[in-house]
């Protein structure tokens, strides 16, 4: 798609220095960004690069004056970026319909505007919502719920009954509802206890590749609207996650943790079983802690081999 | 599947008071439980809440008593609830017979009451036991042979020559017998070292969604029967697990590392090369050690920006 | 394959004492070798074995003697075992041809002997180089590039407009050019960055089972030619990995991270966002650092307890 410098003051509420005529249809980091492309510029750093820079148009803080640039003044020039963004580049998406090698299940319910991608199954009594698009080789399982305007990238498995809200991305080869991870050991050997429970995915959640989400044992595991997660990250039976967290990748939440909202955790943090992370703390680490904490213990353990050898000599002295 | 309440004791081989004749025809958490649903109680606490749930029936500890409610008396509530759930709720398995997009090679063997998903392949030479059934897109490579009563979810991938023994359970996007990670550098580039070893999964193991086990280099890489293993966790060629192991989430076992029957393994551990972990240990962190010092190292490294600090001030006494 | 003693040695460049014509068509280590295979000894408790070896061979260092065996002398066993191992078990590969249910768009590329397993996807402007191989439930996203003499595994994903160079091997399960996680938070809610970058994967890549790659967002990923990644590792978004490093299972490299040749990484390791890892350096640990830093200061972790217990006493003969 391609718009006018002007058209994207008009969405964005802001007003332009420059070519208001010029046309652009892409965008670009400033120092790859050509002439029919609108980069951003935030701090002094990048501010001072715009001079340099081939592209087509800038969003710079208010106040950024370059004589011979075409700029357009924001508050916020990253934030902008991203919405100018979104109205020029729409998501690609897969064909709106199912393919001929997909397998449906006359029991499951398509709505309007789906596609349906190569060897892909769609279980009986599961429903897939309005203009919700499936890669190739994606299994949705028996009574499971997707909704509307979602995007399941290619191998994506759903076991049944999961439920997932709308406009959730899920990255190939996501797996959402597996088996929790519960026994009991009983006559020499570990039973599985039933893991029956549910999984249920709320509105907005982006979920990265290969990442695993399981089922509650009895209960239900949860992801909170608008919460986003990190390729390969682990969530165990009956966590529950509050709305818009950052969960970054390799991160394992152990069974029945409780993480409330706008909450961020660091990449490959690990959360013990039964935990409860607050309101908006940000934490890493395994077990993780805040992430304050965990920096300056960190650090003091790059002290430590010079400290022991302070208290080796202390005692020393004490001896002597 | 639904039993009476006597029949359930009888099952279990222990008494009931209340009503022996209600029907129960599921399982839940005391909290969730209907009136037709088995729970149960370990421990005060739960036995306390017994009186505001509203389940069928509940599996109490000897000499609990209380008055209105079904109860059924056993040793270990805990345990008797998955013998129970075994009963009341059999495991939901695919239809026993090959979907017609599967795609089963004539020089395959598949015993009676297989079944093959959609978009599944069985390669030439591979054995499929009695009872097995295979989900969606599940790859069984060249060779390879898997037992009786065994359920592989939709997307997993059986690489050549895999052996994989009786009522195994693995979960989806496991990868069975991908090639260890072994090279020598020549000539100034990284060169593979022979990966054609096996890879032997014993009876009644279980391994969760994503996680990976790599064949032997030139040995075999084998876990032992009963062992449990949760998602994305990495098992490095020439890995021997023995019997009755616990490896919770993305831990990380390194190449040639023997574990021993009956170890315990907290998630994100990392085993280093060659090392041995003895029968019945519970190890954790990376490098692993045993739990308990683990979590005494930790809660010490939690002391240390105060110790430091009276370090610091000790050594500036002596000075002064 | 098979080979006579002395065409290996040929192969080599290196002599044979013993059987010259002895026929060799396996490898194998020395405690399993049988009569017609090939193995290696390289170090002293090695050699020592030999004596009670059944190996038809075995590559030995210079003036290994042992009379009655039939031995090649070569400077470096191991390497000259790997050198052998290419020589007598060339790879197994699928057929050359496209599997009938594979779905292959007109509009994609394929050169001459290219397979293709069952139920993969090709899609338009796709191109696969001469000699490459696809499994079972492979997808090249539109417009991606495959080079020549590359080996992708069942179950590797390919998005859109990545390109892969030559005789790269991709385990099954791999991610390649998934979205980078990159969001801004505004107006109470995180919205996405573009991710529009790319990714190139270099000559002689090799990639690990379930791994992921992310393309740039607005930059290019890249891992360089002959580098070497384990199972489960996380490669974030705009990632420059060198020449020839070794990446080892389960590690982290987070966004926009500068790894330079020659790099190994210890597993599970976690490199920090925007960090540069120097040419030929050994790191582990989260946040990595260099390999005998974290070995000493996980040593002196280890002494903490009891040297906190010193400065204990020291404070308290202060005070008394």
């Amino acid at each position: 798609m391609s718009m006018k410098v002007r058209e994207i003051a008009e969405l964005l509420g802001a007003k332009v220095a420059g070519d208001r005529e010029r046309v652009i249809d892409g965008v670009a980091a400033l120092d790859d960004a050509q002439p029919d492309e609108l980069s951003f510029a935030e701090g002094s750093r990048q501010v001072a690069k715009i001079a340099s820079s081939q592209a087509g148009c800038v969003l710079v803080p208010p106040e950024t004056s370059l004589p011979g640039k075409t700029l357009i003044e924001v508050a916020q020039p990253k934030v902008a970026f991203v919405q100018a963004a979104e109205a020029l580049l729409p998501p690609q998406l897969p064909t709106a319909s199912p393919h001929p090698t997909a397998v449906i299940s006359p029991q499951a319910q398509l709505k309007e505007d789906v596609g349906v991608g190569p060897h892909s199954l769609i279980e009986r009594g599961a429903l897939v919502g309005k203009g919700t698009r499936l890669g190739a080789s994606v299994t949705v399982g028996e009574d499971a719920k997707i909704g509307n305007g979602c995007r399941l990238y290619d191998g994506v498995k759903i076991y049944p009954g999961v439920t997932v809200g709308d406009r959730v991305i899920l990255h190939a080869g996501v797996v959402l509802g597996s088996d929790g991870f519960g026994y009991v050991f009983a006559d020499g050997a570990h039973r599985k206890f039933p893991q029956l429970g549910g999984l249920v995915i709320e509105d907005d959640v982006e979920i990265g590749a290969n990442s695993t989400v399981d089922r509650g044992s009895l209960g239900t595991t949860r992801i909170g609207e608008g919460t986003k997660i990190d390729n390969l990250v682990q969530i165990a039976h009956n966590v529950q996650i509050g709305k818009h967290c950052i969960v970054a990748a390799q991160t394992g939440i152990s069974g029945s943790v409780v993480i409330e909202d706008g909450v961020v955790i660091g990449g490959q943090a690990g959360i013990l079983s039964g935990k409860v992370i607050r309101r908006g703390q940000v934490v890493w680490g395994t077990p993780a802690r805040p992430m304050e904490e965990f920096k300056r213990q960190f650090k003091y353990l790059s002290f430590l081999p010079e400290y022991i050898g302070r208290i080796r000599k202390l005692t020393r002295q004490k001896r002597g």
